[in-house]
């Protein structure tokens, strides 16, 4: 008998009709004989409801952020009290839990609170009573029993936190996707759902725009080792097994390709290579919040460099204003730019193991005429930037050059 | 200086505009220079909306009473927020807090609880730095930490429970009526709002349709000795304020006239007039959880009695079929009914000591030709059952004739 979390999105509770196949899913794990925490989110549009009654009444200060927590917080306690009656109506014994009921303890950082700690002896009682603890992710109280909530990926690192303080077999992420993708199957029609991933392959897709699995919830279980299974609330198919590098599994070299479009990038020409340039020109372009991605610096043979980055492109216009500011304080030669470029990324952790990824990676984008414009790697991260109108072409044509569209063992 | 709880129920709190006004009142009573405590209810059809999707799910059970709890719970917590946030906007410190942080203990009979005991420290710790705390009525928690709610009229219990722990100066309850008046004044023109009125009085008033105010929290401000006041949110008028009888005011022979319709009356001629007669024809009765209000028996000469009583209209079908049954088994001579009549009652202090009240009302209602069908009496009440046709005729003469036109003092 195994002990799995399962955790239900938005999307996969919107509607009472919802709700009960969700009840099903998990009545299903039980008659398979194992024991189940279920987690939830609000209910499809109930946060933005929420959000909407906050923006009307319009207080900017910051106090408010203690006022909206205890606002959006209902949305979960809504979806676990329906969800508990409609696992009773199907005769299985369940009860609901808010964060602060299910023992989750945080710290006082409110919209975007951190778990401290998990008291998991009441879960543990009820779970041993045959009963179907039904807990409110996204939120908890901090110790003076403040609520909070834990902002973007909240409800996914509920789940996670409370698979690794119950020693769960899995953590089981129910969404309306089928998995993790080998890349996005909008772009390349043969894209194909993997079965198994690395948490680090997956950190490397969540944090570059797989909208999946928030990076923070895999973070979490990589950590503590939790197991993670992104799978579909509306198909029967196994889904994604996100775990350690298993050194009996034979790896193939890259897992996915994932691209965020929608970026743009900055160059400054000739700019005396002295020491704290690079702050000198960012420093002004982070006190203006704006993030930057990709950082590439070369040296030229007459000792000026060329120092290029990447921004969002709603970013561009502000950052292009700042940067030319900085051009003439520090006397650089020109600054240019260019908005409609794309950034595509292939992620593997066979790759450590095949020094050949990157060059076979830059003749196929060559053999397709996409010039390369900038390059940068992590140990099993190649990225590139290239005009946005090659994404799609550049996508499908490393997609199939890498045997993505093979089936993994 | 004084500590004011203010209650504003559904109404009052519909939407943001209204959740302004609201603020607005609190605000004015502390540039007063009182100290303030609110108590808020869930938005105007929030609750309705909550029930409807427990409806949807549709699970009978028992312990679904629990997750009626959790569900209904969220709406004062949506209120509470977006209040606190409000009172912010206008410059107002103020925070939050929850049935179970603003420590409200209660016994464990979901969606009836009792309040058992109020731990006040945080709430008093707040009101000294300066801060308007809001709280959430109708909710607490038992002592295990699971959510409960009070039931009906749970929100004005809220506020009369704290102000009695916080010793507040007085429990003001906004309401969408600008207080108790003397009849219902869609039906008597010259109706009147009442400056005082005792608790006994308006327990009398309250249990008998009048529905400003819960009975329940009544009984909680008179056992306390919380002077209650019921106001209009959208008024300036000073409402009406309900306390103890105070030797020294000129205490108005009645109060008030209150009435309802929707009744109906049931009557058993002929039946033995042996003990436990009464037992056998009402047992029946309450086991098919129909409620009984004014109950009259008289004895014939001939040893044989009539029994008659009244229960809501809705319930009268369902009664005399019961009835028929019972007769049949008594052998009593004949079952007789009438769904076409209504209740009226005056209430006052002043009657104890004015024995003519009872004559008065009988000869004012042979004046218009009104038939007396029962007579029930109390200390502070006397009620008659007549047919609903004459009710406004009746409640209009009498109004007139006890002179409760005009202004108290």
């Amino acid at each position: 008998m195994s002990l799995f979390v399962q955790k239900f999105g938005g999307t996969s509770v919107a509607t009472i009709p919802l709700i009960e196949n969700v009840a099903k899913r998990v009545i299903n794990a039980r008659e398979q004989g194992h024991d189940v925490v279920v987690v939830v989110s609000a209910m499809g549009h109930e946060t933005d409801r929420l959000v909407e009654l906050a923006e009307e009444v319009d207080y900017q200060g910051l106090d408010g952020r203690r006022e909206m927590d205890v606002l959006l917080s209902t949305g979960e306690q809504v979806t676990i009290s329906l969800l508990a009656m409609m696992l009773m109506k199907h005769g299985v014994r369940a009860r609901s839990f808010t964060g602060r009921q299910a023992g989750i303890v945080t710290d006082v950082e409110y919209t975007r609170a951190r778990v401290l700690d998990i008291d998991s002896t009441r879960l543990k009682a009820e779970l041993e009573q045959g009963v179907v603890p039904v807990v409110a992710g996204f939120q908890g109280t901090d110790e003076q029993g403040n609520i909070t909530t834990l902002g973007r990926g909240g409800s996914d690192t509920t789940a996670v936190a409370l698979a690794a303080v119950l020693k769960a077999d899995e953590c089981q992420i129910y969404t309306d996707v089928e998995g993790v993708f080998t890349t996005d199957p909008r772009v390349v029609e043969e894209a194909r759902c993997l079965k198994r991933i690395t948490f680090e392959e997956m950190l490397e897709l969540a944090s570059l725009g797989s909208k999946v699995l928030h990076s923070r919830a895999v973070e979490f279980a990589s950590k503590y080792q939790v197991p993670l299974r992104v799978l579909s609330s509306f198909s029967d198919a196994s889904g994604t097994l996100i775990t350690n590098e298993d050194e009996s599994m034979e790896q193939p070299i890259i897992s996915g390709i994932t691209f965020t479009r929608d970026e743009a990038k900055l160059t400054m020409l000739g700019v005396k290579d002295v020491p704290g340039i690079a702050s000198a020109i960012l420093g002004p372009i982070s006190d203006a919040n704006i993030e930057v991605d990709m950082i590439v610096q070369n040296v030229a043979a007459d000792m000026s460099t060329d120092f290029t980055f990447t921004v969002r492109r709603e970013d561009y216009t502000q950052a292009m204003g700042i940067l030319e500011n900085i051009a003439k304080s520090i006397d650089a030669r020109e600054v240019t730019g260019d908005n409609k470029i794309a950034k595509l990324s292939m992620v593997g952790v066979g790759m450590r193991s095949h020094a050949g990824v990157a060059s076979k990676m830059f003749r196929v984008l060559a053999d397709e005429s996409i010039n390369i414009q900038m390059i940068s790697t992590s140990e099993i991260k190649i990225s590139v930037v290239i005009a946005e109108k090659y994404l799609e072409l550049a996508a499908r044509a490393l997609h199939s050059a890498f045997d993505l569209v093979e089936e993994d063992k």
